[in-house]
């Protein structure tokens, strides 16, 4: 074995091999051979100590440099002291922010990015780093300072400036297409609980595809700091539960437990034992009593969190919101500027008054530069991957396509075709043949059902379930009946920057229960593939509970997401092809729960790309009388109802439009030769609300749709009652005709 | 102290007065003196001990029915075996349904209905019945046999026949609109749990409000059966959460342990220890062992539930789903039919072979009629109520216009009113206004929010927090930060029938995190009134994960839900109005954060009530050149706009459109005359997805909306990067005009 093998092996980071030099002994195991001998120089000694004397002036012994464990405790300080005046000079700066929550955890903040996790700013993507996700986004303003301290390009004192600003590369919450170094996109709350099991799951599973004995090219951790919102929301409960199941010991989820929310003390709505909660869940707990006083006591918790070889670590650490201003220990401090006189106390505070602002000692970010240059020294990993490469070429060209975010050449021919003389099925059938095709050919795909994998289809056969540590390399994922969580793990898993590609399925109606995640996939461009079957009033005896109606117009509206409600094999194969293309965009593919009457004729893999096609018609030399729009399972219905109205001497195009938003982005002269205005006579046919649908149809047409709740009934009789016939669609494009 | 005070004061159920004959004595104490006396007659043992003997056979011996507290026991077995077939027979009969959990939980249904639970099958919205909750919804065929044998109207045997047919009162799923007796619409996991916890805090509050000393009119329990899904489900937690919180103790949450979800066994995704996490909630929690060998073990768990003072109770009950079938135990039961060989073995099993499907026990009604004559019997309260009339004629008018779920007269005087000197605010501050004016004269307003009630302005001056033991009387509800529970938690507040008017606030964003419970209010006519602020990007600073987009298109699709968007405060009054009124519709009111311009002339509180009207033109007696259609903070713009246009010498009109579903169900003329067809030059302006918005528009109209996400900004900043200034708004209008 060698030492970059037993390094990265290592499950904990009490690393056997002594380093060359290790500045800080006991503060903290470090895990690597340091590249750079690092070593607290007397010049470098007698800076700080300049400093030192005067932030705490007569405390300051002349022995204190002499103890390298003390003194770098008090350096420690002194850059919490920079981060809180940093994150205070931004808010007054900005007029706006929420600088509570990232004073009370600026001890956490600085420890993490100082002593804790391993990353390099130069390259913030290497993709053996250490992730780290602010649950409660608001508090951003935490993570815009260390990424700045920790040298980020992403953000400097510019952009501290500019917080909150129109372009800014310091929004109001993180958002990681914005700013490098934010991993995922948080600020609705318990997502980032929800994304960091993802990430923790993308870990462990392709640690448990690729590492080797003699090569170990994943190992590393997940930090995720959570407040007492992430804690009351359900899906931080779904999560947590999951994370636990799956024995994701290197999650460790550090909980600001601040007494306050928005309307006031906890007390108010809270009063729950979180941590006796977390410990049902599996979870090992921690508590910090008072970070504010000691250090040492966050430090200790990490180190039993790297201790655990099961379960995730759950620390609790007491803070006071807004430390250090008056508004100290109250929801006063949650949000907002600080007046003068505020300001001007908690600059004396800490001796800092006669300091301009957003100022930073010079030797923080030397400090913090130790930490970076372990990051960079970490990035020896990448002769472990060459190591890899020749012992292991057939794994490594899997891990290299996955890595490099590629898709293995030719890839899409896996796809099925179907003929004619194919049995019929759902479009959920459909949908699982291809699954399991694509499973095949796509190492990437990996993903699960909330619970409803045998009404989904989406069972990838002849693979395990991916649980720790029995299979963790499986790759369908068991989510449970938890769609919140499911979908915030997606995002996680997809933001992993590792190449996989989630998919996660349940009924369309309970898209639902899962709507803001599936808003942040389209957001932070987490290519999620979401399979929602049981489409529409068609699943039948289920009833209106379970019957979607508006959920279609609902996710139609949501900005770039793609959603396709596919008619037969042909078009779900299609839909397939752009989701699985599409790894920025998150895709929703709506199935149906009963058979489609036929294979379609006109209907192509291909045109699905399209977003909107001809599907047939009388002759392509003559404009037709009228054009039936039809998706999914009514596409049937309409290509049946034009059969009958040619039948009667009537020239009827039918147009499958599978996707809006890819129709949408077409030419206008490809649009127009679709849908031209000049056939104003148009018929839309979906079972499901009629909202949008005006867009297609125009003012002339008709849009056939569901106006109401569904019911409970078999389906043939439920599609009867809201007029989904042959008959009835004939009936309505027959009157149309004749007026 | 009467006898019937007492009987609804006492804390437990553990009755003082010795009744004058009970049957059962220690089967269940009894929780009042029955009107008739009850006792099993030898006729009636000797018709029991026939059926008894072809149960049991040579275990039965001749003494048996000497021992009554035995003999009921084998009677109750014999109940629980007959609703067993019921549910079998059910379900072969409709080719579809969930007989796994209902067939599990026959024990506990069948003595709930006919020992535990107070209810009066000829009345069945008896105001201080007890509630039964399923949140394990698909087990729906439970609760209809159990209503059937109980004597419900509303399940005859031909029900039962017509299960998930169309038109029938067994649909597939609860739905409390189509079956007396289903208190609530459940099916989607977890919401009944959330249920649940709105009618036990309704309990809680009434009570607290209205009982006297020596007159209690309030006081009933609530009962909920949750399985595998509800438990995974982040909304239970969140709820459980809250009930623990607010100590309701009346509350008891029955956990069906049968260790099996759709997919499989529970060990694929769920590990936790449950009874553990709802201890650290705050909960009593008990675990019943084996249900199917002893009943008693279950009514144990009741009087300990009983005996409660603070804590809701949560019972785990260990129960084999499937119970009696060849899939017994296994996920297989969960849903589907049975092979004929099954059912064969089933009815072997509980010696039932000769008999018809659908065959009941006769004497397992008279034993359901003993509760039920309880039930009857506990209408006694109709006398206790006439004493409070007559004691406490002030509490009574408030309590009669409650459960009479009336308003009182001229309630609608209370709005405020707003005049062009006033000064100008955000539709939330209208809101505030008219919120703190409503709980003044609506004794049924209660809500709150999900931890931004400073942010949505609906805190109710000069009332308390609702808080038990502290203030139970409060009637503002402190949801934390948990959004999916406050609106689970409302629809049981409206669904309590006590004539209570929940609202429930949050961010428009973060409907998204309660989007199914919403959809629920609307499937169950429930009128809660959801307050949504920051309905825009003009949020401004909070970026893009705070700034809804998509989310008025998605909620304005969903069937027999108002959705309101305020311009100024006369429109947010009219929307009050209407919301107040609709105590069986759901309404959204969205809300800006940002100041509105202007008191606009031609809004009106009245015109909100169609939904859609005109706000401004050039004169009345020509038809405008161009339409300009606004909503909310965007109306202003429109008028803004169409003033420089009029300065033009252009003919512009500007359209309040209000309410969509509101203005699509006025008659045509009204709608020709608000938007005429001749003038199809039309610009809608709503800082929101355009979704939609060519229903109104039309195809030669222009929609200005906002396509992507939004940007975190100061909110003029983000108005003017999205076009959405006076200058852009009359750009697009001149360019339409000179097309």
């Amino acid at each position: 074995m060698t030492i970059s093998s037993l390094l990265f092996h290592c499950p904990t980071p009490f690393f056997p091999y002594k380093p060359t030099y290790n500045p800080f002994p006991n503060r903290f195991p470090t895990t690597c051979n340091l590249k750079t001998n690092i070593h607290l120089s007397n010049d470098y000694k007698l800076s700080w100590t300049y400093e030192l004397k005067k932030a705490y002036g007569s405390q300051l012994s002349e022995h204190t440099s002499d103890n390298d464990d003390f003194f770098q405790d008090l350096i420690d300080r002194r850059g919490v002291d920079n981060v809180r005046m940093l994150i205070i000079d931004s808010v007054q700066h900005a007029k706006a922010g929420h600088p509570g929550m990232a004073l009370g955890m600026a001890e956490v903040g600085y420890f993490l990015y100082r002593h804790a996790m391993r990353y390099n700013p130069k390259n913030p993507k290497w993709f053996n780093r250490d992730r780290f996700v602010l649950s409660a986004g608001h508090g951003c303003l935490l993570q815009y300072v260390c990424l700045h301290l920790a040298g980020f390009e992403s953000v400097q004192i510019e952009d501290l400036k500019r917080l909150c600003k129109v372009g800014s590369r310091t929004p109001g919450h993180p958002e990681n297409v914005v700013t490098a170094g934010a991993e995922v996109t948080t600020g609705p709350l318990g997502q980032g609980v929800a994304n960091a099991v993802g990430l923790a799951l993308a870990e462990a599973h392709l640690a448990a595809r690729f590492n080797k004995p003699d090569a170990v090219i994943i190992n590393h951790r997940i930090y995720c700091i959570m407040g007492d919102g992430c804690a009351m929301e359900g899906i931080s409960n779904e999560a947590a539960s999951l994370a636990a199941h799956w024995k994701l010991n290197k999650l460790i989820l550090i909980y600001d437990d601040n007494h306050n929310t928005i309307d006031g003390d906890t007390s108010l709505s809270f009063s729950e034992d979180i941590s006796a909660r977390l410990k049902a869940l599996g979870w090992n707990t921690i508590t910090v009593e008072d970070i504010h006083l000691d250090m040492g006591s966050f430090q200790s918790a990490l180190l039993s969190a790297y201790g655990e070889t099961e379960k995730p670590t759950f620390i609790k650490v007491k803070t006071l919101i807004g430390k250090l201003s008056k508004k100290e220990g109250t929801s006063k401090a949650h949000h907002g500027t600080f007046d003068d006189d505020d300001v001007k106390q908690m600059r004396a505070k800490v001796n800092w008054e006669d300091r301009e602002p957003f100022h930073v000692i010079p030797m923080i970010y030397r400090e913090t530069q130790f930490q970076a240059e372990l990051g960079e020294s970490l990035e020896d990993w990448t002769s472990t991957l060459r190591k890899y490469q020749s012992n292991y070429p057939r794994e490594y060209e899997e891990f290299k396509i996955l890595i490099d975010g590629g898709l293995p050449l030719g890839w899409e021919n896996s796809l099925p075709r179907w003929s004619k003389s194919d049995p019929l099925d759902a479009t959920r059938g459909y949908s699982e043949k291809c699954l399991n095709r694509l499973v095949d050919v796509l190492p990437g795909l990996i993903g699960g059902s909330a619970d409803l994998a045998s009404s989904n289809k989406v069972y990838l056969n002849g693979h395990d379930d991916f649980k720790q540590p029995k299979s963790p390399y499986g790759r369908n994922i068991r989510y449970g009946v938890r769609e919140h969580a499911m979908a915030g793990i997606s995002n996680g898993i997809a933001l992993h920057g590792s190449g996989l590609i989630p998919f996660a399925a349940t009924f369309l109606t309970f898209s639902d229960y899962m709507k803001n995640a599936m808003r942040l996939s389209a957001l932070s461009h987490a290519g999620v593939i979401y399979i929602l079957t049981h489409d529409s009033i068609g699943l039948g005896e289920d009833g209106p509970t379970h019957q979607p109606v508006e959920h279609l117009a609902g996710l139609r509206a949501i900005p770039r997401l793609l959603v396709f409600r596919p008619a037969d094999g042909s078009e779900v194969a299609g839909a397939y092809k752009v989701a699985v293309r599409n790894r920025h965009m998150p895709t929703v593919i709506a199935l149906s729960r009963q058979k489609v009457a036929a294979h379609l004729d006109g209907t192509s893999a291909d045109s699905v790309a399209k977003g909107g096609y001809i599907v047939s018609e009388n002759s392509e030399r003559e404009l037709p009388e009228i054009i039936l729009i039809g998706t999914g399972s009514e596409l049937c219905l309409c290509e049946g109802s034009a059969e009958r109205l040619r039948r009667e001497g009537r020239r009827v195009r039918v147009v499958s439009l599978v996707c809006w938003r890819i129709f949408d982005m077409q030419q206008e002269d490809y649009k127009e030769h679709v849908l031209p205005r000049s056939v104003p006579k148009r018929v839309s046919v979906e079972a499901g609300s009629p909202h949008g649908w005006k867009e297609y149809v125009g003012m002339d047409g008709v849009v056939h749709g569901v106006e109401d709740f569904g019911a409970s009934g078999a389906y043939l009789d439920t599609f009867k009652m809201f007029g989904f016939t042959e008959e009835n669609v004939t009936r309505i494009a027959k009157s149309l005709l004749e007026k």
